[in-house]
């Protein structure tokens, strides 16, 4: 019997597109259900009953939650094809390190940042351009996170960071010159199908963001 | 040649015992290494540049970092003594799932709890009770959260558990009562030599929140 895969998700989300790209870089095929925020599904209620929240992976009807947890399971259960970690537990949890430094740092600070005004958004910004300074520091001259094959810290990073850079606050604190090697990076990352499938188009998000009222002028 | 094995650790961190308790259940050698906050060593700055915190293992020579990664790492070099994790991907996946819902929901609120007074201490009693009670009905008549065997989420939370329970909070909101499952399995836990050897004594722990203005009446 083939796979059944289901993924509860809502399309403007990061979290819902980095399990995205584990899938199209495993080749899976799923079905990508859309969640209405304001009128959550009984599904995603039942298969996620501790948080409520997308993204949901619903494997042979049996569901995993929290989308980095979800990137793991995959690499787990189709670990022939496209491994996301390498197999040294050392370089395994060196990868889970800063895939928790995404999440504690840069997702949480961007959060802030998005959500405030004035000063604190003064003080959001610099702390995420320090977060950068450290990513840019720690990615150095190589072509992934992991070395030369795109990984488990590249899915955790990229949807925000293409975001960022391509669509919402694009020159204001991404500088191309200041940040060389993560650029180059996210270029790199956007070439790759299962990147650029995951990740919507630049338009569509601008008008998502202008009908919450989150796109302000010169963004 | 025999593994070199270095904690970098500070005795009354929640963090730091589930590390001492993973190593102690491998029955693996170590030398735990205590850090002054006030003054941190050289090796505590080159081994966690990053975030500059405790604990750190450092195992050969190479460090690793975040006490659940350090506790998944262990469970992964020393595989064949006591595993800490179902084999089954989905199985590990819930595992991680509740380690990391300890950590988001329980240590950050007990963390606000700690730090805040009037309606905010309140309120994050509140949640702190509510967690539990998601907990408690979590772990069921299940001996240990992942079955038969003590595992990750055992290791995540009993710390925390403990010492709420047994030493600074005890009677406020741990009610055995309210919470027989949490109560039975806290009993369960302390009574192995892992746990029991890695958790400071009662005494030991009041003269150092006293010290610290931390132990306040009745508590």
């Amino acid at each position: 019997m083939a796979d059944e895969v289901i993924l509860l998700n809502f399309w403007p989300s990061h979290y819902g597109m980095r399990v995205l790209i584990a899938l199209e870089e495993k080749g899976i095929k799923y079905e990508n259900k859309q969640e209405d925020f304001s009128n959550k599904s009984l599904l995603l209620l039942q298969m996620n009953p501790i948080h409520k929240k997308i993204p949901v992976l619903i494997h042979n009807g049996k569901s995993i939650c929290e989308s980095l947890n979800i990137v793991e399971y995959i690499d787990e259960v189709w670990k022939d094809h496209s491994p996301l970690f390498p197999s040294d537990p050392y370089q395994r949890s060196q990868a889970k390190f800063w895939a928790n430094y995404v999440d504690t740092k840069v997702y949480e600070i961007g959060s802030r940042y998005a959500k405030s005004e004035g000063e604190e958004k003064e003080g959001a910004k610099k702390e995420l351009v320090e977060s950068f300074e450290v990513l840019e520091k720690h990615l150095g001259d190589k072509p992934y996170f992991g070395g030369d094959k795109f990984g488990f810290v590249d899915v955790a990073l990229v949807p925000f960071f293409c975001m960022l850079y391509t669509y919402t606050f694009a020159g204001k604190f991404i500088d191309d010159e200041k940040f060389p090697n993560l650029t180059c990076w996210a270029k790199r990352c956007a070439k790759k199908e299962s990147v650029s499938k995951s990740i919507p188009q630049e338009s569509k998000i601008k008008h998502f963001l202008a009908e919450k009222g989150l796109l302000h002028r010169g963004e």
